[in-house]
């Protein structure tokens, strides 16, 4: 018998809850485990041994339901990333303490590519200091740039909210019977997933976004500016998809002033707006989708949460039935009609710090849109809603505290 | 037998489809009418004669339930000022021609106060002259700053979206160690309604938003200051629900300048931000919830489409049964515990041009928050979810064209 510990870490997103609770289902389900601790803020909570026993808070299947629909960490979250071990062994010695202390001999990490970097490295320290402590990875990002896996729990729900925001903002950007551009930012500093996941719409004849721009691509405010013109011969209001990490040529992010005179980081949407209402006569305006696209459970994708919590079993599996340390959890697409996914893991060398753009070959020759390959691709992900339980009007939320 | 004509005037609302779909039903059932025409961009596609046959486009149920599910209006909308006909006749005899051409003896306008003004002149000039053509409002508007009536349809799904996002941004703000404030602006210009109605979330035992301003009060940044740090001592998380409406004393709203020197309009949830970082030492974020709010179908409340259908269908049974004119259908709260209401009329004078602010003696004594009988007034309104249809993973639009 020994105890295990859960943890959650880097950004929010609507599915990690669900993998903690696959962790903690599958473990609970084996009698070789005794106490399942979940642990507050990620690897800080080991440091600084706070931990919480899950067998007493997760009491019955109503709570694991209600926690599985529950957004954001649970566990509370952290950006903590360690020094290596050659560097510096303190931080080592504390985890080491905090596990040998309550008797943990596996670890389950749910995050994106910084937390797979706390797993290699604590996993290779176990490793060569012939501790038996097992580390394990289990992906989580609304980013989908985790590499080796099909795709990240976390994804489908935001591709889905976004999806179905979009469609909702096409409505209300038609009513007035003037052209107008509207340019929708949506999240994804480094690859552009997200942003590409709203071709979906064109499942469902919306012809909306009309264009799609990526961080994969060079960005040409000349280009862009041609596109739109073309694209409002055609329609009369245009939308655009735009990912927060495009760079628009010569804008000074650093120097723009409020009127307390505060820097403020303006983002790509309002740049473009501004871009556009300069250059063209018509009704602009931007819209930042936020945080909303990483939290939002009320519009999560039922294959997202199921999948996400298939994850964390398949950690709990492989690590407590098959021994495995130092690897993640990655999700294979076995065929796409019927959509069927396999939960393997992969060594974490092949993740931690690493990061999966969206292919070129999906985007088109014009920079400004993407690919039917792209949309058979993003489908499947956002497919099924969960049965929420509503109580006052809203979903009810499973909570620790205030 | 004689035709009649529906038209959708001001923001779009994720209701207003459903209150069309109840002057239809409603005017379809009934055998003194012939054809029911829908009106584009409102009153401006009465006076260039722009008129769709609704009964080829609604042909069955299930064309009634996508439209009655679908946000924004299908018609298109319009922000038009009829002039006095004292003053210029010249569109009402426009409006005169394209109503006699088509045998349309009832018009019935679904809005906001803008759109009652149009009510309001249009069946005092029809009566002065003495031509049988009535002119009947159906209230509209998620600010529900709308007088004589309990509230206005598009409310309580603004009310429901604001609510849901606003627990999911709470789960998300709380996911790390350190304190944070996010400031979230909420749309009513010049009514705190919907601001206000975020304490329904109190009702699920949730303390945030732990802070709620609204324009009914001048609004003093440096109480402001006090209320967050009295709040952080608390909560690590706090959340502020701040109206779009609040003026901060001295900002200069005008001379905000972008990256390409263009002015900007700042909403106060970013110059609450920056005010909030410059005296405060925590973490601080703000987020407009934009469009989203007035157009969020895919989380409307039951309640409300169900009583903007009713509305529809009480304007047309007024109408049409009991020849009123001049007025529009307002909503009676008969009881909150079975919530039960009921449809009555009012001369649109009593609304046209005139609006309702947000009780004072249920804002708290200290301005930052709202009392109990305002969380009983807003919770019968965003209760209930439609059973909605989903196709490729997001719900079902119904559309007329691209």
């Amino acid at each position: 018998m020994y105890n295990i510990a859960i943890a959650q870490s880097g950004g929010p997103t609507a599915a990690i809850n669900a993998s903690l609770t696959g962790v903690f289902t599958e473990a609970a389900k084996n009698p070789m485990i005794d106490e399942i601790y979940g642990v507050e803020n990620g690897i800080e909570g080991i440091l600084s041994d706070r931990l919480l026993n899950l067998r007493n808070i997760l009491m019955d299947e109503h709570d694991i339901t209600l926690l599985m629909h529950t957004p954001s960490t649970i566990l509370g979250s952290c950006r903590f990333k360690l020094k290596d071990h050659s560097e510096s062994e303190e931080d080592y010695r504390k985890i080491l303490e905090t596990f040998e202390k309550h008797n943990i001999k596996a670890f389950f990490y749910i995050g994106g590519n910084d937390s797979m970097d706390t797993v290699l490295k604590l996993s290779r320290y176990f490793a060569e200091k012939g501790i038996d402590i097992k580390v394990i990875g289990v992906p989580k990002t609304i980013d989908n740039d985790l590499p080796e896996t099909d795709h990240t729990p976390g994804f489908g729900s935001a591709a889905k909210y976004v999806a179905t925001s979009l469609q909702e903002i096409i409505r209300d950007s038609r009513v007035y019977s003037i052209p107008s551009v509207t340019i929708v930012e949506i999240m994804g500093r480094d690859a552009g997933w997200l942003t590409a996941s709203s071709c979906v719409l064109r499942a469902n004849g919306e012809p909306a976004p009309h264009l799609i721009y990526l961080p994969e691509r060079p960005f040409s405010p000349e280009k862009y500016l041609e596109d739109v013109k073309k694209a409002l011969d055609r329609y009369k209001a245009v939308l655009v998809a735009v990912s927060e990490g495009i760079r628009f040529p010569g804008a000074h992010y650093d120097d723009k002033k409020d009127a307390f005179g505060h820097t403020q980081n303006a983002g790509i949407g309002k740049i473009l707006e501004n871009y556009t209402k300069e250059h063209l006569n018509c009704k602009v305006r931007s819209i930042e989708l936020n945080v909303m696209q990483r939290c939002s459970s009320h519009i999560a994708s039922l294959t997202d949460l199921n999948e996400s919590k298939r994850a964390g079993e398949a950690a709990a599996d492989f690590c407590i039935n098959n021994g495995q340390t130092g690897v993640m959890v990655v999700l294979k697409r076995l065929s796409n009609n019927p959509y069927r996914v396999e939960m393997l893991s992969t060594p974490v060398e092949n993740v931690a710090n690493k990061e999966k753009k969206f292919p070129t070959e999906w985007i088109n020759s014009e920079g400004n849109n993407v690919s039917i390959d792209a949309l058979n691709y993003f489908l499947p992900l956002i497919h099924g809603e969960p049965m929420l339980e509503y109580r006052n009007g809203v979903p009810v939320h499973f909570r620790l505290d205030q």
